[in-house]
C-alpha cells in the first residue's frame, strides 16, 4: 500500500455509529475510525492504554474521578485498567489507537461489543 | 493528567524543525509532534513501523520505489525496514506515532538524529 489515508474519505464510507472501522496497522496496533453519539457502557481495559484523538465533533470522556472534554484536533490517552465512559451530545468522528484485538467494550462485553478487525 | 491534549497548543510551543517532541504516551509508544521543512535524509527502522499523521501543510515521504504525498488529514504507515526520506517543500505539522526510543534517522544515525523523549 503505497498511498496516503484520507481519513475523512474513510468516514464518508459508513455512518453507522458505534462500530469502529480498521484504517491502517502499525506493527500490532490498530488505527480505528468511529463515529459516536450517545452515551456508552462503562469499561476499562486490563492491558492496554487507549487512544482517542478527535476529528470532528466533541467527545466527552467520563472517568470516575472526572471527565475530559475532547474537541476537533484534540486527544487523550485513557490509561489501561482505569473505567471511562465515551458520551457525545452530537455525533462525533474520532480515530482510535490501541492493539490489535482490543473490544470496544473492555472487560464488559455485552450487546454493545462491536464486531473487531472490521476494515474499511 | 486528566485534560486533553491540543495539538495546535503544542505546536505553538516549539517552532523548530526537524526536532520531534513527545506530547502522550500509549503503552511503549509516544505521539510526537514535528514541523519539517526540506528534504531529510534517507533511512529506515529495522524493528518497527511508523505512522505520519499530516495536520498542516503536505509531506511528500519518498520511497525507493515511489513516493506517496500526504495532506492534511492524511495518514500513512511506513513498514518496518523499508526506506523513506520525508520532505516538505513549505513546513508541515506533523503527528508521528511509535515505539518510544525510535530515533528520527534510523539505522543512519549522523548529524541530524534528533535528542529523543523530549517532551513539551
Amino acid at each position: 500500500m503505497t498511498h496516503a489515508i484520507n481519513l475523512q474519505h474513510k468516514f464518508d464510507l459508513f455512518h453507522e455509529q458505534w462500530l469502529p472501522k480498521v484504517i491502517a496497522e502499525m506493527n500490532d496496533y490498530q488505527f480505528k475510525l468511529a463515529r459516536l453519539q450517545g452515551e456508552f457502557i462503562w469499561h476499562s481495559h486490563a492491558d492496554t492504554d487507549e487512544a482517542f484523538i478527535v476529528i470532528e465533533g466533541c467527545l466527552r470522556i467520563e472517568l470516575r474521578d472526572g471527565s475530559v472534554t475532547l474537541n476537533a484536533g484534540e486527544m487523550y490517552v485513557v490509561p489501561k485498567g482505569v473505567e471511562h465512559r465515551p458520551c457525545a451530545a452530537q455525533e462525533v468522528k474520532l480515530l482510535l489507537i490501541e492493539p490489535r484485538g482490543v473490544a470496544n467494550t473492555g472487560d464488559q462485553g455485552g450487546e454493545r461489543t462491536a464486531a473487531n478487525d472490521v476494515w474499511i
